[in-house]
C-alpha cells in the first residue's frame, strides 16, 4: 500500500473550500487514479471562525501560513491565498526551500516570480505546478506543456478572463429598450451575481488576462516569462454602440490575449478585439474561457471550458496533485529554466492588421474630411466607414474599418487627431482578429 | 548529459514519414522540452524502395518488424502499422515483453487488446502510450487521463472521425444545383482528395469512431474497454434531404460518439445525430475532431483540433515520446488495470431523448394516418411533422421530430411499420443531441 500524499492548504476562500469538497466527494476515484490517497493534513487561513460549509476540524489549523512549509506531516503545499507577493510568495519560497512540492492557482505570483520559483524547485528536485492559474479548469497548461510539446508554436491566443467575457457577451443581449446594454450597467449586474469583484479593475483593465497570457506565452514559445512587456488595454471603454457596430459588420467583441513569436522577438498584447462571428472565439460566451494554440505540426488546437469558479479551479488544483502523486512531474515551464529562451519584446508598430476605429465627433461640417484626411496622411487605407446621425447628446458616431496595414500608421493618424476640437472623448481603437 | 531516447519506428506510411520529419524539423526544441534528444535508430516497413520524402539511410532498416522489439539500441518502439491484430499486435506484445516502452496510433488494437497490453506493460514497468489513437493531434487522452483526473465524468461525446465529418459538413454546402449535395457524390470527392480511403467502410460505417469512443469511455469512467457493446450506425444512409430538413429545424447532422456512465452501466453509441446549430459541435466542420467531457467539478470541457493527417498524428506520437523521455508516464488507462471497473453494458431502450425520423412513403391516401397511428400506439409523442410534396420519383418525404421520450417506444413504432407497403426504403432514425 502506497502512503497517502499529504497536503497542506493555505487559503480557504471559495477555491480552497472547493478543494476540500472535491477531495472529499471524489476521494475513492482520486485514490484509484492517483495510485494513492490524497489527504489534507493541515490548513491555514485568516479567519478560523468563518463557516465555509466544510468540516475543517479534521485538519490541523495553523495560524501562521508560513508554518505549513515546515511541517513534517506535509508533502505538498497548496497555495490559494493570492497576491503576487506577500504571504503567498513567502510561503512558496519556504515550501520549495524546505524540499516540498508546491501547487498554486496564483497567476499574479507565477507571472512575476515564476522563474525564480521554478529555478528553486529544479534545484531542490520538487514540483512547482500551477494548472489552476490559467483558464480555471481547462487543462491548458498541460495541453501546451505536454500535449503540444512536439511543436514549434508561433502564436497562442485566447479569452482568458471570464469576468470580461461575461460583460462583453452580456452587452450583446438586447436590454429592455431593445438595444445592447451599457458597460456600467452590465458590470453592476456582474458584481451583484458574483462574476465581478467589488474592485473589478484587475479584471476589466486586462491585468489578470495579461498575467495568464505571459504564462501561456512562456510555455508556448519556450521562453522566460515577460509580464512587463505585455501591452494591456481593458474593456472599460467598450460602448454599447461598439457592440452594435461590430455586430453590423459581422463581428463580436472579445478581450483577447495574444502572444506571438516573431523574428523580432516576443509580442504580447491583451486588447479588446473584433472577432468574426464564425470564429471559434465568437462562440465563447458568458464566463467561459478558451485558448487557441497553433503548432507547426499539430495545426490549430482549441481548448474551451469554465475559466473560474470553485469547481473548475479546484479540479485543476487536484489534477496537479494527482500528477504529483503519480510522480508525473517535471520542469514547471516545460523545460529546465536554463533552456528557456530570453526573447526581446517585439514592437507593436511593426505589426500589420485591420483596425476598428470609433469616433464620437461634433455635428458640424468638415469633420469627416478632417478624419479621412488624417487617415490618408498617415497612409491608412479605409475599408468601410459608417456615420450615424446625431444622438440625443448631439454627438455623431463615425466607425471606420481599415484595410490590412501597419499598426504604426493607425497610431500615427490617431496622434494627429489628438486634441482636435472636432472629437468628443477619445477614439476607440480595436484590432480585428483575422487569424 | 542525459542519453538520447532511442526509437524504433514500425510503419512508414504518411504518419511514419511525418514522425521522421517532425523529429528532424523540431529536433532542437524537442531536446530542450524532453530534457534529452529523441533519436530514431531503426525503422521497418513493407517496402524498402518507396520514396517517402525523408532520408532513411541514417537508420537501421529491419526487414522483420517484430525484430525491432529485440534490438539493444532501442528504448521505445513506435507502431504505425495499423490493424487490430497481425504484425502490430505481435510487435506490441514482443516490445512490452522485452521490457521496452510502446507508443502507437492504433485505435483498433487498443480498443480490442488495450487491456491485455496495459496489464503486460504494468507487469514490466514500461509505458504504453496511444495519444495519437484518438482525435489525432488533440491531446484528449492526456486531457481525460490527467487534466480531468479529479472528476467523476458522467458523459463524454464527440466528433471522432474526420472523414465522416468532412462528408457531412460538405453535404451542407450548396451544390451547383443550389441544393445540398448527396452522400455518394461527396464521398467520391473525399476519396479523390485523400480524406477518405479507397475502402471507406471503417470510417463511414462508424467502426473507427467506435474504436475511439471505447477508449475515451474507458479513460473517462475508469472502466475496462468494452468495444463490443458500442451500438454503431454509420452515415451511409444520411441523404441530402436529411441535411436540408435538419437545417430547416435548426440543426446540423454530425456523427457523434457518445459514452455515458449510467446507474445501469456503460452506454456507448456511435450514431448520426442532430446537433443544434448553436452547440459547439455544430461549428466543427471539415476534417476537424472535437471531444466534450463533463466532469462533476470542472463542468464541460471541449477539446478541438485536427483529428487526422500526417502532422497532427505525428505531433501526438512525439508528445508521447517526450512524456517517456521526461519520465512522465504511468498506467495506460489512468489507473492500474486492477482498479478499472467492469461496467455492464447499459441497454439503449431505457434511454430517453428526442428523435428525428425520416420516411419516404408512397403517394396515396392514408399513409400519414398509418404513420401517426403507429407512433400513437407505441406511445411516441410528435413535436413537429413536415410532409413535402412528391419528388420526381414519386416518393413523398415525411419528417417527424418526437418529444422527449423513451427510445424503446420509437423502436417499437418502427418495428410496427416494418414491411409496410406504404414505405419506400427503410426509415431514417437519428437522435437529437440535447446535452
Amino acid at each position: 500500500m502506497t502512503k497517502p500524499l499529504r497536503i497542506a492548504l493555505a487559503g480557504l476562500g471559495t477555491v480552497g473550500a472547493g478543494v476540500v469538497k472535491l477531495l472529499d466527494a471524489n476521494a475513492a476515484l482520486i485514490e484509484r487514479r492517483a495510485g494513492r490517497a490524497i489527504e489534507i493534513t493541515a490548513v491555514s487561513a485568516r479567519d478560523r471562525t468563518r463557516d465555509r460549509g466544510v468540516d475543517l476540524s479534521r485538519f490541523a489549523w495553523i495560524d501562521d501560513t508560513a508554518d505549513l512549509a515546515r511541517r513534517d506531516d506535509v508533502d505538498v503545499v497548496v497555495e490559494l491565498v493570492g497576491g503576487s507577493d506577500g504571504p503567498a510568495l513567502t510561503l512558496a519560497r519556504a515550501t520549495i526551500a524546505g524540499g516540498k512540492s508546491f501547487v498554486t492557482a496564483n497567476k499574479a505570483m507565477i507571472a512575476h516570480h515564476g522563474l525564480e520559483l521554478a529555478t528553486a524547485a529544479e534545484a531542490k528536485g520538487v514540483a512547482l505546478k500551477y494548472e489552476a492559474a490559467v483558464a480555471g479548469g481547462i487543462p491548458v497548461i498541460k495541453g501546451l506543456r505536454e500535449g503540444a510539446a512536439a511543436n514549434e508554436i508561433d502564436h497562442v491566443f485566447g479569452i482568458l478572463n471570464g469576468t470580461c467575457n461575461y460583460i462583453l457577451s452580456t452587452m450583446e443581449s438586447p436590454s429592455v429598450s431593445g438595444h445592447g446594454r451599457d458597460f456600467g450597467d452590465v458590470l453592476a449586474e456582474a458584481q451583484a451575481l458574483g462574476y465581478a469583484e467589488a474592485d473589478p479593475s484587475f479584471d476589466i483593465d486586462g491585468v489578470d488576462a495579461a498575467h495568464k497570457l505571459s504564462i501561456l506565452a512562456s510555455l508556448a514559445f519556450g521562453a522566460t516569462i515577460d509580464f512587463d512587456s505585455v501591452a494591456i488595454t481593458g474593456i472599460r471603454h467598450v460602448k454599447a454602440a461598439d457592440i452594435a457596430e461590430a455586430a453590423a459588420l459581422g463581428y463580436k467583441i472579445r478581450l483577447v490575449g495574444l502572444g506571438e513569436a516573431t523574428s523580432k522577438g516576443l509580442f504580447q498584447r491583451v486588447h479588446p478585439c473584433l472577432v468574426p462571428v464564425d470564429h471559434p472565439l465568437a462562440h465563447v460566451t458568458g464566463s467561459l474561457n478558451a485558448v487557441v494554440a497553433e503548432g507547426n505540426y499539430v495545426g490549430r488546437l482549441l481548448f474551451q471550458g469554465r475559466g473560474a469558479g470553485e469547481g473548475p479551479t479546484a479540479s485543476a488544483v487536484v489534477a496537479d496533485l494527482i500528477d504529483i502523486a503519480r510522480g508525473e512531474t517535471g520542469p514547471a515551464f516545460g523545460m529546465p529554466v536554463a533552456s528557456l529562451a530570453h526573447l526581446p519584446a517585439a514592437p507593436a508598430g511593426e505589426r500589420r492588421g485591420r483596425a476598428y476605429l470609433r469616433f464620437t465627433v461634433v455635428d458640424k461640417p468638415g469633420v469627416l474630411a478632417e478624419l479621412t484626411a488624417a487617415m490618408r496622411d498617415a497612409g491608412v487605407s479605409i475599408e468601410s466607414l459608417i456615420q450615424r446621425g446625431p444622438a440625443a447628446d448631439g454627438g455623431v458616431l463615425i466607425v471606420l474599418v481599415t484595410h490590412d496595414g501597419p499598426e504604426a500608421s493607425v497610431a500615427h493618424a490617431l496622434e494627429k487627431l489628438e486634441g482636435s476640437p472636432s472629437l468628443i472623448g477619445a477614439p476607440m481603437w480595436m484590432h480585428i482578429l483575422d487569424s
